[in-house]
């Protein structure tokens, strides 16, 4: 299985301390080793970063660990290939311009089937079952909406579209474009809202330990979603299998439950 | 004005010496300090960095300089802002998906009127001209040909958009694919092809020069294309103002001269 970490934030926020732990899971405590990918949102422009060798031993994983990239909402990703072989192009997180935004793609789990769903605008640029996903949703998307619906039309078609892939396999995916984080647990996803008063936090995989509160402000706000929990004296919130979260600016914005039904 | 550099080669060769003497114009040797952006291809997957601060200073930058990445198609781009704020997403190369491979995109001038031309699929993501351009190109390109067309066919589409984008304005540019290297030469724009026997070169911008015939293997072609000449005992060849040169595999594949008309 793949790796998803992800974070929503109200200030720029940096990213290394659970980059780091989600790094090392890329061969050193986990078996994910097939490469590894960020994207780091600053207001509409997005850095991506991607390699397919495995990120415990990136010489540009190592360079991230030491760069401060602040950013108020992050995806990434650390693979291990089970559809489409070890190259760039089927690294994720994988990019499309819709509505003249950057939006932002990662998943882990396998989609039976999902090759068959048509697509028209967005083509595949690598082979993974994950891309078509992202083509399909993003395909699905622009023909409904010539122009970005409000927030509470899109929360519900992103929601939708997620209900339906979770319908064809494993669905664990993490889709941004700058401004909302969705988020799709369909067997295993946790958060973490971090907020005043700033407590201190262990990562699992390595050892390091951070006070929060010599880093932040009495006002910001940090969810941070992963696979699985990454620090160890925190208590993380394990998402309900079927669920859609919605988060923006650190907070929690909207949840759509297992028994939400596509409209 | 801006610098850009491109590459294309029959082998994945290591720009790292043609990129040093291009990030030295962002801020040391050159006034292009509104940020940098590189891509590489690596056969279907594209590396993109971008960085709106100066090159020259760039932690970013100076990361590449000693990390080798081998690619057989390279396009960067130094920015001197004219148009759109210093910001990420106004930074080259811009990059969009077209037939399912990613294309990369930089370009130095204004164009008068460009923002009138219409757009349908892509929609520009910040504020600059040269975006502007690239949706525009990138929308006729899929609004006339559902698949990609021909070598032959997409080299004269492609020629033809450029020199439509020349009569608005300066239109000095670079587009890749991964697989072919497009230039268009408004005002400036030089290249050189190296192949066997290779010699040696020292870079104009910095005190550094290579041998190259150390560097590389008998049937290698490498052409760098530039805004201006990177070395200084080489001869570099100016490209006629109004040509579309496209370049594959370390060779100059197809020439539309300033007395071509489009079809």
């Amino acid at each position: 299985m793949c790796e998803l970490l992800a974070m929503s934030a109200n200030v720029p926020t940096d990213i290394r301390f659970s980059f780091s732990a989600l790094s090392s899971r890329g061969g050193v405590t986990g078996k994910h080793t097939d490469g590894w990918g960020i994207s780091f949102y600053e207001q509409n422009g997005c850095r991506t970063l991607h390699d397919p060798s495995p990120s415990a031993h990136s010489e540009l994983a190592k360079f991230l660990k030491a760069y401060p990239i602040k950013s108020r909402l992050v995806i990434a990703h650390v693979r291990k290939a089970n559809r489409g072989r070890i190259a760039l192009e089927n690294t994720h997180p994988f990019q499309r311009e819709l509505w003249g935004r950057n939006w932002s793609f990662a998943h882990n789990g396998q989609l039976k089937g999902v090759k068959g769903l048509p697509l028209r605008f967005h083509t595949p640029i690598g082979t993974t079952d994950s891309e078509h996903a992202f083509c399909w949703l993003m395909d699905g998307l622009r023909a409904r909406f010539a122009k970005r619906p409000s927030e509470a039309v899109l929360d519900r078609a992103i929601a939708d579209a997620f209900a339906h892939l979770r319908t064809l396999g494993v669905f664990n995916a993490l889709l941004g474009d700058g401004r909302s984080l969705y988020t799709s647990c369909s067997k295993r996803l946790c958060f973490i809202r971090r907020a005043a008063p700033f407590g201190r936090a262990r990562l699992i995989d390595e050892d390091l330990e951070v006070d929060f509160a010599k880093e932040t402000s009495p006002g910001d706000k940090v969810v941070i979603v992963a696979t699985r929990p990454l620090t160890r004296d925190e208590v993380w919130t394990d998402v309900k299998p079927g669920t859609t979260l919605i988060f923006r600016d650190g907070d929690l914005a909207r949840r759509f439950d297992p028994q939400h039904k596509a409209a």
